[in-house]
């Protein structure tokens, strides 16, 4: 058998098994700068000159839950970018900190505070930052879904 | 064989079957006031006597996306509140406009700008606006998930 190559992201691995004695209730209260208690910043993905200056957070989806998404919160610095990929799972972003960009299918779309973009199937896309202020939004994601693939510029 | 009960509630319904055709990008901008462009103001439920003053905004899941999750926006006036009620699939809260109170198995959360609240299965549940400015958040939950069960209190 030929051996799986390590995965570059943990962006989409197999979450952790659901153990039911960890389906409590759990707050985790905005520390009114863009992170939460309990939940821990991260890089977007490990080191690969497709990206550069995002950070994630993971607020659902990664601590045994049952549900059939994740919710996460990035952020780009100015001048930041994520990987152009594309893959099968859809995305819907929601800008809360800043504003930013978003490429799809070659469209760029401005996202504002609560503006609410979805990204259907296959569809090539990139976040950016080109603004001064950081770009902070959700991304939610199917907790089942394909590895996404790079694109070149 | 025995008629179905007609449905109390449009949060339970099964979604509009999924047309390929439809897959396409869309960008629900924000309207700056809690409203999207594109995005209708619909009642929480039918009057049923259980709630008061919650109306509701449905971003994603009901215009034949894929996605395994709904993402829902809900405000609740002053005085108001949703049914107490209980149900196997999950919710995430993610408070968005001023700040209310989450009842969840008899225990209180105040829920604020950002503060991520998630609801394990089978717990009863009530959001409540004790507040003097409208409280609105984003709820979460699966696309395929079961009828909520409403509870006396």
């Amino acid at each position: 058998m030929p051996k799986k190559p390590a995965p570059l992201s943990c962006d989409w691995k197999t979450p952790e098994k659901t153990r039911k004695s960890v389906l409590r209730t759990r707050l985790y209260r905005h520390k009114g700068d863009f992170s939460w208690q309990g939940v821990k910043t991260e890089k977007y993905k490990s080191q690969d000159g497709t990206w550069a200056e995002v950070l994630r957070r993971v607020l659902v989806g990664t601590r045994g839950e049952n549900t059939k998404f994740h919710l996460r919160y990035f952020e780009i610095s100015p001048g930041g970018y994520t990987t152009l990929e594309h893959h099968r799972h859809e995305h819907v972003v929601v800008g809360i900190r800043g504003k930013g960009r978003c490429l799809v299918k070659g469209k760029n779309y401005d996202i504002g505070f609560l503006d609410v973009l979805y990204i259907p199937p296959d569809a090539p896309h990139q976040l950016k930052n080109p603004f001064k202020e950081p770009f902070g939004f959700f991304c939610l994601v199917d907790s089942k879904r394909d590895r996404p693939k790079p694109l070149k510029k």
